[in-house]
This record gives structure tokens, sequence and C-alpha cells, in this order.
């Protein structure tokens, strides 16, 4: 089967751009000796990704129940459930640990932790810090941090971070600069909670960009970055990988041609692309998507998709388009902007490797 | 079960608020007798819900092939599938078909039209006409127009527009203005191709605002509207339906609290609400979504979702947000901006009728 043979619009996932992306992402934390990656399969959710990013079962990072339980039962036991927990998803994640798994979750409130403490089955925590994203998570140097980290008590599994304004970063040198103020940040409340006489095992920080151009990781344990696997148009303009090596694209049909404005419709709209505009603040802004050819090449005039209604999607371009080469039903595809929200429509993977050759399909772990 | 045994994010329908948008529109199409109303499909995706907007398998509209085959199979034959066709989806519709369904395509295309010309099964097409909204469709009064009526020949089914560009209209006076000229255009291109001695049986227009406020009908056979059946943030903004009478909800968890900041965090991020923005240009912005109680009752200061991350929603809000009464853990409910997009994310509706109790469990038939 190729690509040809496809309804669109569909997933497409090039095994050798994954594995390029895999291997940079690898070779980076790999500076630090002793570091581990721990893969955030929240972009992925994928169990044969998975078998890539975290070989023989290793440490992964979820955003859902729904992650947690397939990768529980396909194997992976040591996870972090990288979103607030509330009491009332406990019972669910004793139920994976008492079955083999060591899903750890992560609080910034002191009540929920204590309902981890009062918990009756296996549960450990770490407790989330606000290195400057403003989000999520206790100041490094306020009270609550060991308050939380108190009532937890023995459930304390350490300490966690996330540097998603990293991504108003734009140069490696940014990137390396805010890393290291999260490392700073996260290690002060690592050491914080260790004066006071508590264990914390696990010192976790990261982000995609952050993990591929940090200069230092002393006192940290592990970095966590999960969009680096497929990359997009955003991760791409901001040097978390080669722009060209973006894993995903979105394959879709021509359905409309308007030769006397320029335009194209393609059947991938909002729903397949998704309406995230990350890239509307990028150097570059690509609309709701980079459109290359059938064979991934790119096209003159760097058409985008610059219009998304649900189902239709509206190609511009700098430079005429190749009316000629693209009547109805001819193929296109999408890069996308933010490659966890594209993913996200879609139920499968339709795995090639360089060639228009569709050699698997790999399924997602959609929904919570 | 009630909400509270819900685990959340996921996706509340209000059966009572449902059966008062499918009243109000049904009494709008009401006005004009013969008239048939086309519920489009594509907002709620669902056999319950059509079961009560096109009751005893009345004519539908569909946006993709999944949703043919699932309606087709639960009984309603008569479809237009409404978004330009490709010759390789031709073998699909057909085969719904010759099971028994009456799948009406939509082309603007001559080549198209001379494949579906061709096809082998049994195929008929409507020329799709652009009325103003620039996005697909042959100009009413060119040379296309009766080009590609005369490549489907006997296939020809009628003509069909579509007014999105009633969006941008504010009032029910401007729906009106903007109904009334679509029906213009589209009577016109009927005209002419009957003119030219072809049968156009069908003549079929619409969008949820202009079939509820169009002063004429003169000349069409059926309209099309979707959104209606749930309204949203956007359509409750240009009077499709009352502000209020919005069906559909995530109900979500508090994950996270900021008094500081006078903000919360939501278990229901981009993923859980989408990305749409569409009332960005709204009279009144909501971000991603208006922040109501758990009963679905405003609260004071209008809280709403200003930042949307993959899995954590950040609510703002004009006035202190009641942090007492919302623990970590407590529930919440955000009215969508856009209710196809939201409900796109999520595979299933917990349905209630006007209190907390779940009455029943409907699936959605999502992707292509």
């Amino acid at each position: 089967m190729t690509l040809d043979d496809l309804p669109t619009p569909c997933l497409v996932l090039d095994l050798g751009v994954l594995k390029r992306n895999l291997a940079l992402m690898q070779a980076a934390v790999a500076r630090f000796p002793g570091l581990t990656l721990r893969p955030h399969m929240k972009t992925a959710k994928s169990i044969e990704v998975a078998r890539l990013a975290a070989p023989d079962f290793g440490p992964i990072t979820v955003s859902t129940l729904a992650e947690a339980r397939t990768f529980a039962e396909a194997g992976w036991r040591d996870q972090i459930y990288a979103v607030g927990i509330t009491p009332a998803k406990l019972d669910a994640v004793a139920a994976l640990n008492a079955a083999g798994a060591a899903v750890k979750v992560i609080t910034d409130d002191v009540e929920a932790a204590r309902a981890i403490a009062a918990h009756p089955g296996g549960l450990q925590a770490l407790v989330e810090v606000d290195v400057g994203e403003a989000r999520g998570g206790v100041a490094p140097d306020g009270g609550a941090l060991p308050e939380i980290a108190a009532a937890l008590g023995p459930r304390l599994a350490g300490v966690l971070s996330h540097s998603g304004h990293s991504y108003a970063g734009r140069s490696p040198a940014e990137m390396a600069a805010i890393a290291e103020a999260e490392r700073l940040a996260i290690t002060a409340a690592a050491a914080r909670l260790r004066e006071g006489g508590l264990a914390v095992p696990i010192v976790s920080l990261g982000s995609s960009p952050t993990a591929m151009h940090a200069a230092r990781m002393d006192g940290v344990t592990e970095v966590r970055a999960g969009v680096y696997m497929f990359g997009d148009l955003f991760q791409g303009q901001i040097a978390t990988h080669p722009l060209d090596d973006i894993a995903v694209t979105v394959l879709a049909s021509v359905i409309g041609r308007r030769p006397d404005r320029n335009t194209l419709l393609l059947d991938a709209g909002a729903l397949a692309l998704s309406k995230d505009r990350s890239t509307q603040a990028a150097p570059r802004d690509w609309g709701f998507g980079r459109v290359l050819d059938a064979a991934g090449h790119p096209l003159p005039g760097e058409p985008m998709v610059a219009r998304a209604y649900q189902e239709h999607g509206e190609v511009h371009a700098a430079a005429p388009l190749p009316f000629a080469a693209l009547p109805v039903g001819a193929r296109l595809r999408v890069v996308p902007n933010h490659s966890c929200l594209t993913a996200a429509a879609h139920d499968r993977y339709h795995v090639v490797e360089g060639d228009e050759q569709v050699i698997a399909t790999w399924n997602r772990v959609n929904g919570w």
C-alpha cells in the first residue's frame, strides 16, 4: 500500500525523521552523564513510538490517565503523570500501581497532597515548582513548597518543573539561559527540602527546547521532553530540530481550484489540522500549516493553509500554484504548526520511511 | 450516575437546551410552506441527535464519509455530502447508494463532474455555487456552471450554496440581507440551468444564522444548518439562538489555584476545548470558553479560559474567583466558543436534562 491508497485526510509519520529526532535528543541528554531522559508521550501517544523513544520500558511521562493506563498495560511501569492531580483520579492511579506500575503524580496544592498521603493505595508524588512559566507550581522560595512536601510525608518522590516559557525564546543561547534559570530554581527547591530532612530522589525539569540546549544539568536527575519526537513548524523555528525534520504531516486531497485567486481547497481543515496558530508569533507565520507535494518536498512560492474551515483548508502561496499538476483529487501534505494538537485530531499514524510506501499503521491513545 | 461521577474532562449535552434549539430552527423553517430543513450533522455527529433533528430518517447533510456511512447504516438514506468530492471517494459513495442510500455529492469542478458522470455506480451530484463566501463554488453567472451541469448530465441533482460569510454579520437584519443575497444568487443559478433545459430538483442553501433569519425563500427547496443544534458563544452573539441556550459544555476539574493571580487551572486545555478563537472578533471575546459552575450557572466576574495549553486551561475573571468553593477537584463547566470544534475533541456525549443526573451516553462519529 502507498500513500495514494489512503483515504484523506489522514496522518502520516515518517520513521526516518522520527529516528533522527530521537537520536538528536538522546545525544543532547547524553552530554550529561547520569542524566535520565524521561520522554513525554503526550505528543506521540503511541506504543510503537514509545518503543523507540523509551526502549526497554524506560521511564516515561504522560499527560492523561488514558495514556498512563495504556502504557502501564503495555509494560512501561516508571511513569510521571505530569498534570496536576485531583483526588478523584487517585483511585485510578493506585489501581495501576497495584497492578505493578509506578505511576507518580504531581501536585502544587496542600489539600491535594493530604489526599494523596491519606489514600489507601500505593502512591508517590512530586511537588510541582514554578520556574517562571507562571502556569502551575509553587514558588521555589515560598512557604507552600515545604508545607506540601511535609503533607506528602514518605510519599514525596521529588520535585518537578516545566519551562514552557522557553517557547518565547528564539535561539540556542536564549534556550540555554532559560534552561539554566530553570535548573537553578528546581535544584534550589530540592536543596531546601533536603535541608529540611526530606529525601528528594527525583529532580525533574524540561521542555524540548531547553532539554536540547541546556549547558549544565548539575543537581538534575532527569529531563522531560515530548514534541521533539515529531517536531513542528514552531519548534523548528526555535532550534529544537532542523526545520525540515518534521516527522508528521497530514495527507490531504485537492477538492477545489481557483486559479483566478491562486488558491486551492484541501479536504484538511480545522478538524484535521487543529486551529493552533503557534507560528503566529514565530519568525515565519505558517498559518495553519506548510503545504508540501505528495512526496513531502517543498513547492514554489511556499504554499500554506491560510484559512481553516471545519473540513476545508484554503491554500495560499507567494507564487502561482502549479494548477496543471494539481487536479481535484491530487495529493498534498500539510506540515503542522504544532504537532501535539494536529496529531490529536487523528486516531492513527500511517507510517512511511522516506518514500510513499506505507509500512505500518500505529494507533494513538486519544482522549482521557 | 451524576456529573460528579464522570472523569474529567468530558463533554456534557443538555437535552432540554438541544430540544429548544431544534424547535427554534424548525419554527424558523416552517415559516415557509414546502421548504425542507436538511440538518447538517457535522456539528453533532450523533445518531441520537439525528433522531431528534431529522426524525423519521428525514433528509440530512454530512461532512465526512464516516458520517455518511454511519447515518446510512442507521437508516438515513437521503443525504448530501456537502464537501467537494474527489474521484477517489466516489466508490465509497456508490457503495452506500448500492446498499439503499441516496448520498448525493457536490462539485465545482468540470473534471470531477466528468468522473462522476463516468462512474459505473449510482451517483447524483449538485453543483456548488459561490454566493459570496469566496471559498468553494462557481460563480452563478459564469461559464463553469452550465459546463459542469452539462458534464453531470442526468446525474445533476441540483445546485447548492453555503453562506458562511454570514458569520461576519451581527444582527438579524444583517443576516436577513445576506440570506436574501444568497437566495437571489442560487435561484438565479437554478434558473440559468433550467433555461438550458436541465432539471434542477434541489435548490439548497443555508447556514444557521441565515436559515434562522431569512425573510424570503421563494425558489429554494431546502435549507441546511448544523451548529444551531448546540449553539455556541459565537452563534449566540450573532443571534442564531439565545446566548444562554448552548447545549454542550466541557465538564472540567480544578487542578490548580493561584489566588495571588486570581487564576485557576482546569484539566481542560486545548485538546478538550480546541484552539478555536471565533469569538475574538465577536462583540464579547470569550477566550477559549466561558466558565460556569458545576450546575451550569454563571459565576461572578464572568470567568473564561484565557489561556489554553495542551491539557491545562487557565481561568481569568473580572472579579475575585470563589476560591473557598473551588478546591482542587471542584467541577466547573466550560461553554465552547465554537461547538463543532470543541465537540470533535470528544468521542461521546454525557446527556443531562436540566440537572446533573446523567441520563444517557451518546457516541460521536469522529474522523473521516
